[in-house]
C-alpha cells in the first residue's frame, strides 16, 4: 500500500542529491511511502498517484529522531535526589546505585512495561529509532535480562555492564571486569549488538575500558563508549583508537582528543540532557565541527542524570548552548545519530530509506529551535506505519 | 454538573491551609468541580458523591499556569531572522518593525486566527490563563483593532501601544508619546485592562514611560512594565513608584531595584523564554526570592524574541538557570502568575477558586523540571470544562 505525503512547505531529506545543502531541502515536496520504505521524493505538483494522500498542509517535515543513546531498562524512582539537587540540599542517595536496586527487585513485566512507556513517549516526540542500554542489573542475571527485555523493542540495544563496578565488588574492580568479560558477556552477548563502558574517574579506567571493549568485540559487539563526561581521561581517545561507533559526551575534551575525533571515523555524541539536569557545562558542538568531526544528538533519557526524551528539545540546546546553527543540530539528531549506530536506512530521507518521518505543526525544522519545549510533533511514521504525535 | 478527580497522587494548591509548604500539597487527593469553580479538596478516599468521577490514576496536578506575558496579536514570520542570529550571520531585519508592517497588512480574520492557534497550543500545554498585549500595530486603527480582538478571547488585555516609537514618528519620539497617551489611548482603553510600556534604551525613557502609564491610569487601566530587560534603567523603580502589578524581565537589576520591588507591592515576573531564545544573561531569581519579592514566570511568547508558549519550559529553565526550587518555579508559574494579574480565583485550587486545573503524566509536580521537554500535561480543566492536553 502506497501512501503519498503532500503539501510538505519544507522538506528535510539529508540527501544533497535531493535537495538544498547538507539537509537536502525540498520545498513544497512529497513524500511516498510504499510498505516500509520511501519510494519517491520530489515537488509535491508531480507527486505520482498513489493509494491514499495525505496533506501536509504547509507543514514541514525531516527524518525521524535517531536518539542513538539512553537508558531505558529501569525501575524506580529519584524525583527526591533532583528536586534536592535543584533546591541545593544535601541528600544521601545513592545515584547509580538507587536505580540498581530497585531494578534487581523489580519484575520482568515492570522493566518492559516501563520501557514501553518511555519508547512510547518519545515515538510521540518524534523518536523512530532508540537505542537503549543495561547497566542498572551489574549482575550475570540482570544484565542478560535487561537486554532480553530490550532486544524485543529495540534493534539498537547495547551491553553496558561497565556501568559502574557493583556494589558486591567495591572491593575488587577488577573481579568485576572479569565478570562482565567473562560469564556476563557469556550470558548478554546474545541479545546486543552493541559494548559499551563508562570510562570515567569513579567508574572504569582506560585499561579496563579497553579490556570490556575488546572482549566484547570478541564476541561480535561493536565497541561505544561513555567518554570524558565528567573530566579529562582517556575515554575519547581509547573510543577512536578500538574504532569505536560513537564517543558519547565528550565534554571535557583536549585538543589531542579533537584531533583523534577528526582523523577516525568516530562519531561524537553529545547529550546536552545532561549537562541541562546536573547544571553542568555545555559540551563544545562548535570546536568538534569546526574540526571536521561528525556530531551526533542524543537524550541519555535515564532516571538519574537526563530524564529527558525529547529530541527537539535537544536540539534547542544545541542551538542555544553548543554553538549549533539550527541546522547542525537537525542533523546531527537525525543523520547523526544514524551515523553513531552505523545504519544507513535511517536518518534521511531518500527512495529506500526506511519510511521513517515526522510532520511538524510548523513551516520549518527550524522552528524546533525557534519554538524551544513546544511539542511541536504533529505525525510520525515509522517504518511507514502512522502514529499521531 | 459536578465531577470528582479522585486518585491524585500530589496535588499543588498554593494554599498552605489545605495541605504542606508554601505549595499546599495534598497526597492521595480529589478534587471536587461543579460548574466552572472548585468545590472541595480534600483526601481521595474521603471525596463525596459526584455526578462524574476521574480516575486519576495516580498522577499529579496543579493550578493552570497563568501566563501573565504574551503577545499574540501579531502576523507575519521571523524565523530567517532566528536562524541568522542562531547561524551567527548577520540579517538585515527590522526586529520588531518586520511583524508590525506585518500585523498592520493582516486582515482582522488573520489576526484572529493566529492568536487563536497559539492560544490553543497554550491551552493544550497547561495554561488556562494568558495575557496578551498589543504592541504591533502602533496606529491609533491598528492598535485599538489588536486589543479588540484580543478581548474576545481572554479577559486579561494590555494596550502596549508604547512597544516602540512607530516608524512614523522616528524624528518625533514626543508626538507619539502624546498620540499613545491621547487619541489612541481613547481608542484602547475600552477594550483593556492594563497599560504597559517598554522603558528600555531605544524605546522609552522613564519620563515618557511615566506619561504613559500615568495617562493610562486616568483612563482606569492598571499599570505593569516592560523593565530592565536590556540594560539597567528607571523601569522597575519607575514601576514600584506607580504601583504597577508587575516589572516585567528584570534582568539587569541594581541592588537598589531589588529593594524597591521588596519593599513595594509590584510583582516581578521573569521571562527565561526570551533569554533563552536570545542568548541573553539569566535573570536572578534567587536574588529576588531571598529579598523577599514576589516573582513569577511567563513566557513572553511572540515571534521575535521568545516564541515559545510553554509554561513548563520556562519552569525547567528557571530551576535550572535562575537559581529557583523546583517548588517556587511551579509556584511562580501559578500563584506568582496570578499575583502578577492581581486576581484572586485562579492560580490556586481551594473551593471556591475556578476550576482550572493540570493533570500531568508524572507522580509529581517537580517532572516539570525533572523531564525538561517532555510534554508532561495529559488533561486540563478551564472554568470547570476538560480539554485533552
Ligand atoms: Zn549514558
Ligand atoms: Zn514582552
Amino acid at each position: 500500500m502506497s501512501t503519498a505525503i503532500t503539501n510538505i512547505s519544507s522538506l528535510v531529506t539529508n540527501d544533497p542529491s535531493l535537495g538544498d545543502g547538507p539537509l537536502g531541502l525540498v520545498q513544497d515536496a512529497a513524500v511516498v511511502i510504499d510498505g516500509d520504505r520511501v519510494a519517491w521524493i520530489g515537488a509535491s505538483s508531480k507527486a505520482p498517484a498513489t493509494d491514499n494522500a495525505v496533506d501536509a498542509a504547509g507543514r514541514a517535515a525531516l527524518p525521524g529522531f535517531v536518539d542513538s543513546h539512553s537508558h531505558l531498562v529501569f525501575a524506580g524512582d529519584r524525583t527526591a535526589e533532583f528536586n534536592a539537587r535543584m533546591s541545593g540540599q544535601s541528600y544521601s542517595a545513592g545515584g547509580i546505585r538507587t536505580t540498581v536496586a530497585a531494578t534487581r527487585a523489580a519484575t520482568d513485566e515492570q522493566l518492559e512495561a516501563n520501557l514501553l512507556r518511555y519508547l512510547g513517549e518519545a515515538l510521540r516526540q518524534g523518536t523512530t529509532t532508540l537505542e537503549t542500554k543495561s547497566g542498572y542489573g551489574l549482575t550475570t542475571r540482570d544484565e542478560s535480562r535487561a537486554l532480553r527485555i530490550a532486544a524485543a523493542h529495540t534493534d539498537e540495544v547495547t551491553y553496558l555492564g561497565a556501568h559502574v563496578v557493583a556494589p558486591e565488588f567495591a572491593d575488587d574492580p577488577a573481579g568485576y571486569v572479569g565478570l562482565v568479560t567473562g560469564e556476563m558477556l557469556d550470558a548478554c552477548a546474545p541479545h546486543a549488538r552493541w559494548v559499551d563502558v563508562f570510562c570515567e574517574k569513579g567508574a572504569f579506567d582506560g585499561d579496563q575500558a579497553r579490556a570490556v571493549l575488546k572482549a566484547g568485540e570478541r564476541r561480535g559487539l561493536i565497541p561505544r563508549v561513555h567518554a570524558n563526561q565528567l573530566g579529562h581521561g582517556p575515554g575519547v581517545q581509547l573510543a577512536v583508537e578500538v574504532g569505536a561507533a560513537s564517543a558519547d559526551h565528550c565534554t571535557h575534551l583536549t585538543d589531542a582528543d579533537v584531533d583523534a575525533l577528526a582523523q577516525g571515523t568516530t562519531v561524537a555524541t553529545l547529550l546536552p540532557g545532561a549537562e541541562f539536569s546536573t547544571r553542568a557545562r555545555w559540551p563544545d558542538a562548535r570546536r568538534l565541527l569546526d574540526a571536521g568531526v561528525t556530531v551526533a544528538l542524543s537524550t541519555d533519557c535515564n532516571p538519574g542524570s537526563s530524564f529527558t526524551s525529547s529530541m527537539p528539545f535537544c536540539v534547542a540546546l544545541a542551538v542555544r548552548d553548543m554553538g549549533m546553527t539550527p541546522d547542525e543540530a537537525v542533523w546531527s539528531a537525525t543523520a547523526g545519530g544514524a551515523a553513531a549506530l552505523r545504519r544507513t536506512d535511517i536518518g534521511r530521507l531518500a527512495p529506500g530509506a526506511r519510511a521513517d518521518l515526522v510532520l511538524l505543526d510548523a513551516p520549518s525544522h527550524v522552528h524546533l529551535a525557534y519554538r524551544p519545549g513546544v511539542p511541536l510533533v504533529s505525525a510520525v511514521w515509522r517504518a511507514g506505519v502512522r502514529h499521531q504525535g
